[in-house]
Parts: structure tokens; sequence; C-alpha cells
């Protein structure tokens, strides 16, 4: 029985970290008390340390515990005994490489699909809850020793989605950058989530939350829309085989 | 001896196909007359017949011969006969991958460096000369065995740069990459190459070729400028130790 909640951005317009997430994020927790192991790890330009000073008072405020995986000696240790577990956004390369490093990629994926403790992520975070970070955004700053990341979530999931291309600029646009994923990866799907939007899962079924609809992507310029708020089987849609 | 043209770019604005680089490619190629071996392992969404068609012409009008690489049986042997190597853009992480797995990535290297062919690469065939491609903007839709790349150039590059983010979006600028980059390769600088514009390499010296300066990052938002048409020691740019 999984129950995550995978968030496109930490941000929505110009709305406080996190704070288009509240409603999310107590439909997560259900608002028990309970301690969330925070994991910090896809910070690069700033410290554990403020990544933390920034997640914590959010959590605290809808009144739940948090505490950042790097204050504990063994990280290992830290996630067995989480209660829920949150990871931020920043490099999905940085993130992934680091979990490998603290040897918890697969007793995090235990843990949420076996023993049911809460999941979230954003950005980066929801990056990694997929079966592999080949849709993330990211740069591939540095080196993880596989893409093959916690597989929460069994299909791949694009972030931060955004239309288009910068006008004057002949880089791909986000839709040649997918299709190009489709295209080399002709027997998968996958959903790309608008900023501010979000794809809770509940075991085996998966639903959209927030403003805009999802948009499901099924191959090559092969677009549908996943309505907010409308439960769908997440064997719907293709993930690795 | 090697001989090397890093372009950023097959276009420029709204010019032709690699119409900008005529005389950066003469320049490359000195008007004499040789065969030029074209790599189009980038291309995902269009086929490799398609990729050589829309760059033949271009050599052709230039007064050079080219052939794509897959018309070869054996793409080994066919860079060991090249008497110029041209690898075209796309996806950085398909065309890593499809070098490892054509068994070239090392002979294209030493071909380069110590028997002096001709190197000309745009856009991902950029980034795979480089030391590695953790400076790429593409997708990582496939997965290399490794981020190390054809190492021509001693240093990082990230080609069609642009500054800043798209309106009302929350993920990372191109300099808020660079900077992740930076930060988590504190030992290492990066060339940072506005559309239309080249390094030019001979031997141990570098060429900006264009109209733009090139950007020189030094370190986390430490930014200068290299000044176009004005030589330049390579090991002047902190590349991997």
């Amino acid at each position: 029985m999984t129950n995550a909640l995978l968030m496109s951005s930490s941000r929505m317009g110009n709305m406080n970290y996190l704070q288009h997430a509240d409603e999310q994020i107590h439909r997560l927790l259900q608002h028990k008390k309970q301690s969330i192991l925070f994991i910090p790890y896809a910070a690069v330009t700033f410290s554990f340390d403020d990544f933390e000073a920034i997640v914590k008072p959010v959590f605290n405020a809808l009144g739940y515990e948090l505490t950042s995986i790097h204050h504990f000696s063994d990280p290992v240790a830290a996630v067995k005994q989480a209660q829920a577990i949150a990871i931020g956004g920043g490099n999905t390369f940085a993130l992934l490489k680091r979990l490998y490093d603290a040897n918890i990629v697969e007793l995090i994926s235990q843990r949420v699909k076996y023993e049911s403790i809460p999941y979230m992520g954003w950005s980066a975070g929801s990056n990694v809850a997929t079966p592999s970070i080949r849709t993330t955004n990211d740069m591939p700053i540095i080196q993880p020793p596989t893409f093959n990341a916690l597989n929460i979530c069994p299909f791949q999931i694009n972030p931060h989605f955004i239309s288009g291309k910068p006008i004057g600029h002949n880089g791909e646009s986000r839709e040649e950058r997918l299709n190009e994923f489709l295209t080399i990866n002709p027997m998968e799907e996958l959903i790309a989530l608008y900023e501010g939007t979000a794809l809770f899962i509940e075991n085996d079924h998966g639903t959209i939350l927030g403003e805009q609809n999802a948009l499901w992507l099924r191959g090559p310029n092969k677009i549908e829309e996943i309505a907010t708020n409308k439960p769908f089987k997440l064997n719907m849609i293709k993930g690795v085989q």
C-alpha cells in the first residue's frame, strides 16, 4: 500500500515555499502527529542546514515534526526509523548520487512500497520517485552509479512542465525533449506536471491534484490530458516493463 | 596536434543549417579535398538518413565530401580511415551511448589528438568533445555507460548558452545550473558559448570564433569574458585534473 505525493514544484507563481501544497500535504499525512525525515541531498549551491531551515517551518506550521537526515550519524538507521519521508528539490543527479552514496535507495523504496510510510517529493524529489531519472530537466553535473531510482511511481514524470522554448533560441523545447524520450523508449509513456500540480498515489490509484490537468504523453506528439481530482488506475500508464 | 572546431549550435538566429559557420569550417578544413566521416548518432526523432540529407549538401557546397557512418558495416573501420570527423547535434546522451555501443570513443579521441585529423562538432557534438557530458543541456533520455567523453577539449563547454529563465517558471536558469556544476566540481572551470559562436582549437591554443565573446565561468557567479578572435592558451582554463 503506497502513499505518495509527487509534486511538480516547491512553488507556484509567486507563492511561498510549498504554500500551494498545504492541503496536498495534509491529505498525505492526514493530520497525524508524525516525525518526517527530510532528505536535502538535492541542494548544491546552499547547505543542508539552509535547506532544512526553509522546509522545517513549513511543516511545523502544518503541525508536523521534521528533521533532516544530515543530523543523523547513520542515514540507514534514520530511514529505518522514519515515520514519513520528504525529499526536496534541487539537482536530481546530485540527489540520486548521494542517495546511493548513503546506501538508502532500496531501503526507502521498500519502506514506502511495503511498509506504507508516506513519501512526499517535489521537483528532483519527484524525479527520483519514478523508475529512473531519465525525464529530469536538470543538468547532469555529477554522475550517479545508475539512472535507476526509487520506483515508487511505476512510470516517468516530468516536473516543472512548461510548453515551448525561449524566443530566439535554437535549443530544444520541452515537448521536443520529451518526444526524444518517447522515441528512444517506445514502450514507455509519461506524465508531465505543470508547476503547482502533483500526482497523489494511493496504492494502485493515482489522482492529479492542483488547478491544471496533467499531460499524459503516450508517444511522440501523442498527448492526452488527465483531469484533476479524478482517480485513475496507475497501470493505465505504461511504465518500464 | 589537435585541430578542432566546437560550435555552440547548428544555427544562429534564422540562418540556414550551419550557414553561420562557413568560414569557421574552411578555417578547420583549409579548403583541402578530404572525405569527412559524419556521425549522426545524436539524432533521435529523425533518421540517420534524414540527418545526413541535411548536413551533406552543406559540406558539398563548401567543397567537401561527407559520408555518414551508418553506411559502413564496421564503424571502427570507418573511423580508422576517416580524414576528418564531424559529429552533429541532437541528444547528447543518445550520442554518447551510441559512440560507446560502436566502440569508437577512444579511437576518435586518439585519431584527433595524436593523428591530427580535424574534428568538428556542434551542440551535442561539442559536448562529447569535452572531458564529459556533465554540462550538456539535454535530457538524460537514455543511460550511457559513463559520462566520460572524447576529451579532445580539456575542459567543459556549455553550448547554446542563454541567460535567464522563462517568465513565470520556477525551474533553474542556465546560470543557476552552471553554478551547481561549478559548486559540486570546485576544481573545474568551463566556457559557455552563445549560439553562433565556436571554440577553435589548434594544438594547445584556443580561439573564440563568432560575433559574441565567450563566458569563462571560473566559479559560482565568477564570470569573465574571452574576446573573439584572440588566441589563448587552453591550459588557462581549469579542466579535470
